[in-house]
């Protein structure tokens, strides 16, 4: 049975297709869009469209951007000689947001997962090797600290590593402000083989 | 400083808007979107447009529709003497859903609520007072178990107890299944209050 109109149906059905969307906060975010302004909706229609049609990849670092080589890689204020490899466009952010990091980035569009049939062809590994003909001297590895950056990070480091270029991998251990008492056994042992001394 | 292109900043800045999205989830779902085939994107967007160019209010029921009356209220298999009265179209889905209710239905499209300034001219009343001077039998009020849907039940009560028609409420009670040691206290309360006779 047709409860709401045909159009509402398909736009639930389009919405619970999105990540992290069910069918509930689909059917929310559908009568939340028919009591929108006509103007607005059209609005976010637009961006939607536009944003997909306009936004590539970096030619050198790969990130999301619309012009052909990104702000950072453009910018002279950074140093090209640093490259910092991240898992995806929103790692690069999070790194950003920081402010701290001066360095450039490769972004990999992945992380190998044999689990998931994703190995080094996948994700933008061969970009990152034809980058370090250049003037390069540390490759900071940022992949995520779960099974698949893990490997990812083994495999670009073993690769790396016959250049003779410096590669380094971010440090892993106990979040700033963590209780330990919740903290998983893998990190606290991490944590415990990366200590530094006072 | 833009970490992405302009585009998935307005995008995500779009959908951080929308209800149950905060920034984080924004971000991914601009993210899946850029990933999404192009033709995927340009549907879910005329999807949005259509829905809410199309869909309106049911001249009879108030229910979200595409058509000038609608399914329910046009159909002849339902018993027009009954009215259930709801707060949204989404309540009315949920009835639907059981497909054991065989009357027809009155949205109101919202509760009373002093708080935010809600009135009872703000919902569909008049519309539903206009809907008794035909042939009803019974008005089954069934808003939300909330302050707001408690006083909106009191106010129709209220108004269509004088016209002679008999007015009722959902019951109010423990959910099936529910483990009265989670239960909140005014819900204890009411499934007491409202115990029947085995």
């Amino acid at each position: 049975m047709d409860y709401y109109s045909s159009q509402i149906n398909k736009l639930i059905e389009e919405f619970s297709r999105l990540p992290g969307i069910g069918p509930k906060s689909a059917g929310r975010l559908a009568f939340h869009l028919i009591h929108m302004p006509k103007e607005q909706v059209k609005e976010l229609a637009d961006s939607m469209v536009e944003a997909r049609e306009k936004v590539r990849y970096c030619k050198c670092c790969h990130t999301l951007t619309d012009q052909e080589v990104c702000p950072i890689c453009s910018s002279s204020d950074r140093d090209h000689r640093t490259i910092m490899v991240v898992e995806s466009t929103r790692d690069l952010a999070a790194y950003e947001k920081i402010g701290k990091y001066e360095g450039v980035y490769h972004v990999l569009h992945g992380a190998i997962s044999p689990m998931l049939g994703i190995g080094p062809g996948d994700i933008k590994l061969k970009e990152l090797i034809r980058r370090l003909e250049g003037d390069v001297e540390e490759v900071i590895i940022a992949t995520n600290s779960s099974l698949e950056g893990e490997t990812t990070a083994m495999y670009i480091s073993k690769l790396i590593k016959p250049t003779g270029i410096k590669v380094s991998r971010i440090a892993s251990g106990v979040p700033v402000g963590g209780d330990l008492e919740y903290i998983d056994e893998v990190t606290l042992l991490r944590a415990l083989e990366g200590r530094t001394e006072l």
